[in-house]
């Protein structure tokens, strides 16, 4: 009997694709959960991502790119024509355009630009100017806002008039500001809702505003969303004015970005996000530049091994137990770098602490060292029946864990002060300090006992 | 001349605990940011600890514990005496409640349990009982509904009507109900306020309504929330009655916590977030249990040395390269696994995709590992002056990267197939298998070429 063959996603979409009508290729996609579309649009070819883009109307486009990962839809949207692309962008939300324009090449953003709505276009270019993880970088610009003197039935009867505008809009809140643009105070829908239509909303609106800055920074913002339950902030100019508001959204998912990035990094996978559907030159570039770096340190580390090399070589089962040493170390340093970047990173520590992370890790590194310490030395002593050569890599081990750990708890900080990414630096500076202590331990130890090893 | 000290806000706090006035207090700790706060109270003693909890009112507590990461409110709630913890612990939103006791220990949970008015004990009680990244333990319980068949008007009235209540609530939607309180439709408060007043709310509300159900999974959730512009869901229980509300918020915070449990697992960190004020027992138990996983993984790898201790032996100078080729094949294998990890967590990848994942990793893998095989190499031939050397440490390190970088792909696929956390598991076991290859290269090419290396 033959057995129907599951059909992946991608497959249906190639059909539905051969004949160029749009309607199929949409209902197919909206019944796809989000993951999954990602995926079968991801396992297209480019011809046919390309024909699945200037298949679908704009909006569609739009919708589905919205929900891609950035360095995904970034990818997508240059295979189309600039004019092509540029249909599709104005469809976007402010920040989500300079998102997207700031991922791809500057000639190819340029590109799209030209095309674009004059107004949009300059629009999007001020927005890209900013820091991705400032305000300036994360607000919409699309915000509805009055000047006071006007009663709620006025209000109401407005957004009435605008509807279709602001159906697009996020309106959580409506700001009031002076005839400057400088905001006053904030409506909430709900109050609204529950207010008199003859009441003025200079008496119904919050006051005073709390603004932030195009420059506040993520973890400012961060913080703020945490102290409130604020749906957004708006953002003022450096002459007070209203420019834009930041959701809670767009900062929960900056937020979530970083703390991918931060454990993509502490892998080794450097700048941001790698998919499989990158070109492969690019992949191995990119991971590359970074085991690189390695080759130097662990050459340092091994020079160790190196100088030391006629005491290895009179006690050769020495070298079965200096690669456990090295590992270890590195596993016990990693977590003090672990907790580190946390705590900075929720700001429970700063830079300057150095004393706190000693007292803090020598106590955890202490008691792990001697336990791992003994029963590692135990086993050397166990396998080797010299008690001499258990004694010199117990102790070696339990010394190097106290040191790995207690380093790995401060060597974040001494990087983040001196403005390096510890997720990323943390990693190879550890193991090659704790290699270079391992090993110079067991070896000096053994150089000290030799006529006790032979 | 004198320097002033800087005065650390935790120092500050100190001194005005010493006076149990509430109102100096409460007005220090709304002047600081949000992290400044949790560090100042981490950093005070549990007596301090404990009069500051003591001397604010319930509801400013409840401000402070909500704010809090999860970890350090538990363990500040532990500090009060059952009585004083359910008047906190009653001021909390029903998630909250769920999830700062289940973070306790269950009887002290109990204890505060059954100091709590019992209604809100018995639904904190419930909702303790789902998953904590389930619909059912992400939700909270205080929403508003109306049966259809009435209007506007009567809507506003009875919001009014109950305006001290809902002022706690996060009000974006009512949801309408049938007789038997199954979800009819949503409305939503901009709609409210461009409608006429005499409009039935059947006519106003969003049908179908998109509802989740207790057990729906944090990954659906995200999902559903990706592809919708909602603040909220329904949930629904097994027989379809609307139960309680998951907000966008509370998804994107289990999704924020995930990630970085993947981080710190992938660091060795076990069971969540550990924070230096945590117990030093509690802090060297938790990280050991991980670190001596790695004892036995470890002497798994160093018995490859140990079986071919004579080569070694008569070859020492390859004794310099064995933790070059180690570390630098698991530096490469790590990267391919956090690029598994983070597609296996976004859905771009099943745990059955091994062909797309083997085609995939290989083409790095050949790259980097030829690459850096020739770097190495050249390296111990400049060094020993022996070509063979050179060679044989240039092919090991090179065929060693294109394993570790595909193993390393594959690893988290397999881990979590067999229900493993890859974050957690994959590190010590990609090292370990790494490793005894590396050295079994290297060892048994030295050992067929052993005339040359004399």
């Amino acid at each position: 009997m033959e057995q129907a063959r599951i059909e992946y996603p991608w497959e249906r979409l190639r059909q539905l694709l051969e004949n160029a009508d749009a309607r199929p290729i949409e209902e197919f996609l909206d019944g796809l959960q989000w993951s999954e579309r990602a995926r079968a649009i991801s396992r297209l070819s480019s011809e046919d991502q390309e024909r699945l883009l200037t298949t679908l109307a704009p909006r569609d486009v739009a919708d589905i790119v919205e929900n891609l990962p950035e360095g995904q839809a970034a990818d997508l949207i240059e295979l189309l024509s600039p004019q092509e692309a540029a249909t599709i962008v104005e469809e976007l939300a402010s920040d989500q355009q300079a998102d997207l324009l700031g991922q791809m090449e500057h000639t190819s953003a340029e590109a799209i630009l030209a095309q674009m709505d004059p107004g949009e276009a300059a629009e999007a270019r001020t927005l890209r100017e900013y820091k991705p993880s400032s305000a300036g970088g994360l607000m919409i610009t699309e915000f509805v806002s009055f000047t006071e003197g006007i009663s709620v039935q006025e209000v109401l009867h407005r957004l009435r008039l605008h509807g279709a505008e602001y159906a697009e809009y996020d309106i959580q809140y409506l700001y009031v500001v002076d005839a400057h643009g400088c905001p006053m105070g904030v409506l909430r829908t709900r109050d609204l809702l529950l207010a008199p239509a003859s009441k003025g909303i200079a008496e119904l609106m919050v006051r005073p505003v709390r603004t932030v800055t195009l420059s506040t920074s993520l973890q400012d913002l961060a913080h703020q969303f945490e102290e409130s339950s604020f749906y957004g902030l708006p953002v003022v100019n450096e002459r007070d004015v209203l420019v834009g508001v930041v959701n809670r959204r767009a900062v929960d998912d900056a937020l979530m970005q970083q703390s991918e990035n931060t454990f993509l990094a502490s892998q080794g996978i450097v700048g941001g996000e790698e998919f499989r559907t990158h070109p492969l030159g690019v992949r191995a570039r990119r991971r590359l530049s970074w085991l690189s770096v390695n080759v130097p340190l662990n050459m340092l580390s091994a020079s160790v091994i190196a100088v030391n090399q006629e005491t290895l070589g009179k006690v050769i089962s020495l070298a079965v137990f200096l690669p456990i040493i090295s590992d270890m170390s590195g596993c016990a340093g990693q977590q003090s770098v672990a907790v580190s970047i946390r705590e900075l990173t929720l700001g429970l520590l700063k830079p300057a602490e150095i004393l706190r992370v000693v007292v803090k890790e020598v106590g955890p590194a202490v008691i792990n060292g001697i336990l791992l310490g003994a029963v590692v030395g135990a086993v050397a002593w166990l396998w080797s029946g010299n008690v001499y050569l258990g004694g010199i890599v117990g102790a070696a081990q339990g010394i190097n864990i106290i040191i790995a750990a207690t380093f790995g708890g401060l060597l974040p900080l001494a990087l983040k002060r001196f403005g390096f990414d510890p997720a990323l630096s943390s990693g190879p500076i550890l193991t090659t300090v704790t290699d270079m202590c391992g090993f110079l331990l067991a070896l000096t130890f053994a150089a000290h006992l030799l006529v006790h090893l032979a």
